[in-house]
């Protein structure tokens, strides 16, 4: 019975702190880790057809959920995905999982769903879109030390899926597994024509002449990252104090990547991290570079005392 | 708590009669429709770190499970999942799946998964994998009438990704909505190559040369069809009667396919369906043929009293 089947859930259930769930399927929020289920029969289980994002949740505000919330819903359009509730409706719905969670400081993850109903590939006969939204505790540890990337082997998604934040992430786990094998942080995406795309779940950016101008691929082929735009958003701050001569989104080849002064990772669980080595050449002096530093630092202070466009109050 | 979310899942349900679910999370199988759920930070829901497959139940017997059942075993293992229990005891569990449903004209799904632990996009840290299955009452209507295809536009799938069976099938949702768009019953993927492929769920073949010869594209970049290589088994009877020449397995153009005498359309849950029609251009006569209908004949009949080596028999 689905009674029993509940209390064999509790036993499951692993470490990481599920604090609340919302789920559209039964139009409620949960805090008990074992009703935090969907059914098997939603389309976004059995054929993929999902789509998902995140905000940070610091210190009891919610860190660009509009900027998440609108990519969201740009993905769930490419995916075809109807919407279950208007804009508003799904903002206030995360907004208050967040609350029933108590939780200032963790992570939120929401999906849209083309929903439950069968288990054919079209969602013609599935019942209703769904909309499911989790709070996780995270402690969100800042790590300053420069990792190690590796170009990764898998192939790269077509640019329409690249593009669409959906739950076929099996090439990006097998890109993330790949990176770990070999000791690496992360796996480096090179698009078909040279220039470098993304990791596996984050953007890349790099310092270069002279350690004077920051350069970001361009967002048309991958993922388009908040943090990364936000970033771009902020470098204009080391502009004007002259710590940077320019900020650029453009295509950057591998040989460029390779022989830039910093390289770093930058995704809203990370913020930023910099890259010391990829593959078997060191970035710049080896070492951790000013620029993530000052960016990160900025980034933080965003996080903390950032403008109410990027910042969201949680009322608990 | 998780009662009240059972409860709400119960009047969630759809049409679809699912019969009976088995969960390795919970070590058990439930004919609660309501408890017919697995854990939303199960690595195959929220990154697709999951792979499936099928089985027809017909007459109290499941068809090719085995068949399937090594297909699956491939993709876990191209998606680096690794199995939860022995090939024997899976097969051991699906069939006991069935018996406990009392299906004896359905079909069975199933997947493997990396399983739940949390919502990283690496494995390293998920519990266990896990093992789901679900036995679904469908009535088995053979249709015969032709239907009129057309050409996908949507990416398709890199190789790598296309030949394992996963649950990554947005790009296969995408062209089943665009076919059904253009009131199609299926999409067509071309190669980059001009080879044709596959349809988004199921293989194609042609019947060329004065109806003399059956042509099916290789499998190396698509989905190895099991339903498929069946066929092409059973085609050679057709053969030996002399309606058939020669069986092939071969690259096929656009153009050859166009210019064929029949087309049609193979996969477990059709089994054989002839198309009549691809974009503005009708295929023969425009009209359902021979062998097609002869292919079917003999897929029927093997599926009623065929082998045991594609004949499990469900001992209810």
């Amino acid at each position: 019975s689905s009674y029993e089947v509940g209390e064999r859930l509790k036993l499951a259930r692993g470490g990481q702190q599920f604090l609340a769930m919302y789920s559209s399927v039964v139009d409620g929020i949960t805090t008990d880790p074992a009703a935090m289920v969907l059914p098997l029969d939603d389309h976004m289980v059995h054929r993929g057809h999902g789509v998902f994002d995140t905000a940070l949740i610091i210190n009891g505000y919610l860190y660009e959920l509009d900027q998440h919330l609108d990519r969201i819903l740009r993905s769930a359009s490419m995916a075809k995905i109807p919407l279950p509730f208007d804009r508003e409706t799904i903002k206030r719905i995360l907004i208050q999982t967040v609350s029933v969670s108590g939780c200032r400081d963790g992570s939120l993850r929401y999906w849209l769903s083309a929903g439950p109903g069968d288990f054919l590939l079209s969602p013609s006969q599935c019942l209703k879109p769904t909309l499911y939204a989790i709070v996780i505790k995270t402690n969100f540890a800042i790590n300053p030390i420069g990792v190690k990337v590796v170009t990764s082997s898998i192939p790269i998604k077509p640019p329409e899926f690249a593009t669409v934040k959906s739950v076929n992430y099996l090439p990006n786990v097998l890109s993330q597994m790949e990176a770990e094998a070999k000791g690496a942080y992360a796996g480096i995406w090179v698009c078909k024509d040279g220039f470098i795309a993304e990791g596996p779940n984050m953007n890349v950016a790099f310092v270069v002449n002279g350690g004077k101008e920051l350069v970001m691929p361009r967002f048309d082929n991958v993922l388009s990252g908040c943090t990364a735009k936000r970033t771009l958003t902020l470098a204009e701050q080391l502009v004007s104090k002259g710590i940077l001569k320019t900020v650029k989104v453009m295509d950057v080849t591998v040989e460029d990547g390779k022989k830039a002064d910093e390289m770093m990772l930058i995704g809203s669980g990370i913020p930023i991290r910099p890259v010391i080595q990829w593959d078997e050449e060191f970035i710049g002096e080896g070492k951790e570079g000013p620029i993530a530093k000052a960016l990160l630092d900025l980034l933080l202070e965003d996080m903390r005392s950032g403008p109410p466009s990027v910042r969201v109050l949680v009322p608990y």
